[in-house]
């Protein structure tokens, strides 16, 4: 029933950072890996891996920056087979920061890219994976970016680079199941001697949908967070998608229990998840900062004001 | 873009009653009515025609009985071409209550089976049909009953009814795209003559991903509810759906508007929507009554024991 080439990436930490400015204390990440590792979750993307002259540390917690050593007293002592991820953003590390893999317990890096910076992103991917690291570029914006530039941009990538995965990522929440099964067969088309990975997000509840589409296609990285937590309404859920995927090597439980002991009191003093301004802006294809600031003011609930303000003048 | 056949049906007032024994007051219904009408949606399912012999209004609100009268109350005086419908189910309705469509504000009669019981839910159909009235057959609980029983069923509703819709209804949340394709495929081959419906149920928040899919292959009668209230996990959210289909005659705002001043107010009031324990009954394709007891306990967060417990043991 269950297809073996498939990774899970958790990415709790990194893309649920976007909501508390990275500042998960230690306690809490390392609960996060002990049930990630418990569950048998292949990979743990654990922050962003930023320059410190750009990002103050006293305005954002650890996970901005994950100094390796931060991440080795999260993973000390804790049985484990899921591997360390990090993401970077174009621009905003210095990659003579980054020792080479076998000095540091990060395993993966992720470059976080649009298409217009594809070229930087190339370079990025061949350093780290000459340092050691395993290496993806994650497509952002992808529902605003499919002009022909995307297909060069992959046939790029397919030539010049040393990536194992390439990620669309609908940034947007904007995707439907035909729009996904569109892009990862075009993906596939064209990368054709790497994976493809697929990072949802919830705006309209179709996170976890269009993550089943995409494995339909043949997309065999899948990113995921527990209970769904990540930047606005979210991502696709861990537990739905490990109840879905039938390989035994996953076990759900882990999962329940850091959601009753851990996610659940979280979740009364952050918000993500499905609301009103958030759809809006997935169906409108928007970025949502506009709907992140909106449920920050007095007119969180002013849902039609917000419709019309992006109907009328658009968001950019 | 938009497909002229489809009709979208809320059934907010009637799925959302499941969770506070159909005591939404007037005024609130009245408020629904005319955000529903004010959008341009087809019809609008006001709850269900139970016998007052079988269950007491002293224990239940207006809405489990659904009097003519008292949906009167709520309809007069508002412009609107939304249709009205009721539930009935099997056994539980005196169909001679129920008068001829000419008499009643009522215009379509909606038969929940199991699949059964398609020998009595064809006899009330055609029953219906005969005093006038729009029909539909709403096979419930069908992620547990696809047997060949199933196809025996569609048969005779074929051959023997006057039905105009036959509906899936993913009663336990279990359906994934994949299922619900194979199924809606299923109806359309032997229901020839008839439009096939689909409602959803949000336990693994796919009901409004479902709905798209149903869509796709050929189904053009679609249940949503405001902010996806129903039982348990929900339904699909008619914002989603309406944001989706691209027919003019509909307009997003008044739902907005409906959810900021009634349905907000609302959830702090009752629960419906996404938790765990529901995305485990979805998961274990059971009934999610011992979930909805359990959000009633002192355990609603022991999601590990409540899964342990269906995994072990099954619920019914």
């Amino acid at each position: 029933m269950f297809r073996e080439k498939i990774k899970v990436l958790d990415c709790t930490i990194r893309d649920g950072g976007l909501m508390n400015n990275h500042n998960f204390d230690f306690r809490f990440v390392r609960e996060v890996y002990k049930a990630i590792s418990a569950a048998g979750i292949d990979y743990m993307e654990i922050g962003y891996k930023n320059s410190k002259e750009l990002f103050s540390p006293k305005e954002y917690g650890a996970w901005k920056f994950c100094d390796d050593d931060e991440i080795r007293k999260v993973i000390e002592g804790v049985e484990s087979e899921t591997r360390i991820s990090v993401m970077v953003d174009i621009g905003r590390v210095n990659i003579d920061d980054v020792k080479p893999a076998s000095e540091s317990p990060v395993k993966m890096i992720r470059v976080a890219t649009y298409v217009k910076d594809i070229d930087k992103a190339i370079f990025m991917v061949n350093h780290f994976a000459e340092k050691g690291y395993e290496t993806t570029i994650n497509i952002m914006a992808i529902s605003k970016d499919q002009g022909v530039e995307l297909d060069e941009a992959l046939r790029q990538i397919e030539n010049e680079s040393k990536v194992n995965v390439v990620y669309i990522v609908d940034s947007f929440g904007n995707l439907y199941q035909e729009t996904t099964e569109m892009l990862v067969k075009r993906f596939k088309a064209i990368l054709k001697t790497r994976e493809v990975g697929f990072h949802g997000h919830n705006h309209q509840q179709l996170a976890f949908g269009n993550t089943i589409e995409a494995i339909i296609h043949n997309a065999n990285y899948l990113d995921a967070t527990i209970y769904g937590i990540g930047r606005a309404a979210g991502n696709c859920p861990l537990e739905l998608l490990v109840g879905f995927l039938k390989n035994p090597k996953f076990d759900i439980r882990p999962i329940l229990d850091v959601i009753s002991s851990e996610f659940i009191p979280l979740s009364k003093k952050i918000e993500w998840g499905y609301v009103i301004p958030y759809a809006i802006a997935g169906m409108m294809n928007e970025h949502p900062r506009a709907a992140m600031a909106l449920r920050n003011s007095d007119k969180k609930e002013s849902y039609r004001e917000f419709y019309e303000g992006i109907k009328n003048t658009g968001l950019d």
